[in-house]
């Protein structure tokens, strides 16, 4: 059987990694697909990078739309990333009738409920695996593997630059600028850290893994997102004392007044597996109702861990090439006429337990205060730390671990508790989260 | 669309949650699969199961054969267990032109050569997710989510009895035969627990998963197995003070001489992630050249978890049933005509490092005897303990590292130490492995 023809926009680090491993595995790849995966056309603005990847045989130009509109080509494999130029190659590859793999989350987080629209009028199959968690197949898993279950709730370390940046805060006792700079010259971190840092990325892939977990519509302007760049070196190690750890966390979770989609730092006892995930790595951990908690770790970046997600892609269309198209997987997991329209939580009605961190004058009278504000909104206390003055003079740090309550409710209690004059400073407010 | 017909040989702990999971998840699986999926016929020995699941409207006989002969079955699902019986119902399902779906390992393991043969010349599928560590999804992870790959190593936790009783040993000092018994009496461990704590099921899981990572034929024959039945408490004890955990693992890796194919009771370093995945719960580790370590956690054995794993391989042929047969995953992720003969290697040939434990007389010259049979061997010593007496009077407990040597080696060394009149004990020798 005649190889699979591929055109690949944006020879980068993904798209590099991904020429690289289809060249040096394609015996694999072909014992697995049932026949061959080659690259036939490339588009790059730097045709010199052709070269060095040793991409001889390709033919190559550097205005992409020469690929998408390229009779020959059967799948476009799209990694140039951003969303103005991916989705009108995306759209018009469509359209062409090519099926596609992207790597691009935003993408398919802004985009993807309009190219899914299309691509199913067109009968092509539209694949994301490597948009979310790298090379982990977590999104085969969840649209796949667990097809018998109705999906609880799930929770990632799903942006490594993040966790790299937590981990080292906790290790090494250090502040979070100090540790971006040092990820900066590393190159875990861009030059402009803001999508990494402030829980936008993770966002665009929580985005994804919510609709594929409960059948919903992609929304990301619906997901909330928090970011990291607060978090400081006390309170990862007042967190540690409680026995926790702090992770940037994307939790979707359903509930009877709606999903709940959001990005924020997280508290987890650190005996749960996912609270000793270190470093770049990433994990999504899963509960299902019949197969309970599962939990998917790996690399979530990088050349070649991305590749390995882009060639999967690769293999299962050419495996499904002959296919009828109704009984393809799915791109959400359930048929595009069974999404359901379910409305995704404001944050404000998301109930979780809270760590809370103030500065209080040294004076009787002031812890009475901040627990009447609490009892008042019937939030309860359940570990309290004082420690002794390290904001100053006659002042204390007063460290808290609250039950569950209504993130509404919390938010007045903070703005009532930062009203008192005996409190010097603003709340620090982290969500913690037992996974149990 | 009718929905599919299945046919459900069992009403056991498997059978009786597969039944409950597809009624109660049945609207969410149909949106996942594109139609309904329902129990039609269903063979049991003891009918009155039948009425205690509920299963009101559906067809039921005490002869398993009448299922499989029935025209209206689409697919068989096998949950019997054993090698016999099951045997001739699977092999008479697929000559009749049913897909079938098993979560036995035994079968697969010793038969599933001739089987996937058969349904190769039927053109009909055989799927066994559930065969390996039950809900989780790792077959589908291997076979397609990792297909960019050459997978070098595998290394998993696949039996649930074994870990529950290695956890207990070590969170509660107590012994191997105290902890059975519990086991035994929670229903963690059969009556007969030989298959369990001797490591043979966890080799008909790892054959399996050996197959699938490197495209050769089933060969539980090949496949070495050790149990933990020897582990003492002060052996697990010891290992932590050495920062070590103690698992029963089963391990695949390809090497230039052969294939690894092992289980046994293994240390890990206790920060690897795997060391903490503790009780009955199961993960696998899979190390591919692209992607680089992946590790999948979830629930090993039980009534849903395991029926998550039946119900998800009903959701894939489900969608699979109009494809054309050459174009469906493979059984075992390589085409059937490209499986390669790459030998297994004897355990004799594979490296590991060691952990030893002996009891000496406590005289001069002990430690310099073993030592020098250890140089003799080219076998190096890389951490040392010496005990003070538990043994009896005179005596003292070592405890040795070593690097990684050919396990022929060190059982020449081993013969040679118990050989010595001031050994007072046969040397206890535990595999290591860093997991790096």
């Amino acid at each position: 059987m005649d190889p699979v023809k591929v055109g690949l926009l944006g020879l980068g680090t993904v798209g590099g990694g991904t020429a690289i491993v289809l060249k040096r595995n394609a015996e694999e790849i072909a014992r697995r697909a049932g026949r061959g995966i080659v690259i036939d056309y490339a588009a790059n603005l730097d045709l010199s990078r052709a070269e060095e990847l040793g991409l001889g045989n390709v033919r190559l130009t550097q205005d992409a739309f020469d690929v998408v509109n390229d009779p020959d080509i059967q799948i476009v494999v799209e990694l140039i990333g951003g969303y103005t130029v991916a989705r009108d190659l995306v759209l018009q590859a469509i359209n062409n009738g090519k099926h596609v793999v992207t790597a691009n989350k935003a993408l398919i987080a802004l985009h993807g409920n309009e190219i899914f629209a299309a691509a199913q009028a067109k009968g092509v199959m539209v694949a994301f695996e490597a948009a979310v968690a790298g090379g982990i197949p977590v999104i085969k898993a969840v649209r796949e593997g667990l097809a018998a279950n109705r999906i609880e709730w799930l929770a990632g370390i799903i942006n490594g630059t993040s966790n790299f940046i937590l981990t080292e805060m906790r290790d090494k006792g250090r502040s979070f600028g100090d540790v971006l700079s040092e990820a900066q010259a590393l190159g875990y971190a861009e030059a402009d850290p803001t999508f990494d840092v402030e829980g936008i990325d993770a966002g665009h892939k929580l985005t994804i893994l919510s609709s594929i977990a409960f059948g919903i519509p992609l929304q990301f302007k619906q997901t909330y997102t928090e970011g990291i760049s607060k978090i400081t070196a006390e309170d990862v190690s007042y967190a540690a004392e409680l026995g926790y750890r702090i992770k940037l966390l994307g939790i979707a979770r359903r509930t009877d007044a709606g999903i709940e989609q959001r990005v924020h730092p997280t508290l987890i006892p650190q005996r749960r597996l996912i609270a000793n995930v270190d470093g770049v790595m990433n994990a999504v951990l899963v509960k299902g109702d019949a197969v309970g908690a599962t939990l998917y770790y790996g690399a979530g970046a990088g050349a070649e861990p991305t590749a390995s997600a882009v060639i999967a892609d690769l293999v299962d269309i050419t495996r499904a090439l002959t296919a009828d198209p109704e009984n393809r997987v799915p791109h959400l997991a359930f048929q595009p006429s069974q999404l359901e329209d379910t409305a995704i939580l404001p944050i404000d009605e998301v109930e979780t337990a809270f760590y809370l961190r103030m500065c209080a004058l040294d004076r009787p009278g002031v812890l009475a205060d901040v627990t009447r504000i609490m009892g008042e909104r019937q939030i309860s206390i359940e570990a309290f730390i004082q420690k002794e003055p390290t904001s100053g003079v006659d002042k204390v740090d007063i460290i808290m671990l609250t039950q569950r309550v209504r993130e509404g409710n919390m938010n007045e209690a903070i703005a009532a508790i930062e009203a008192l004059e005996t409190i010097c400073s603003s709340v620090t407010r982290i969500r913690v989260e037992t996974l149990g």
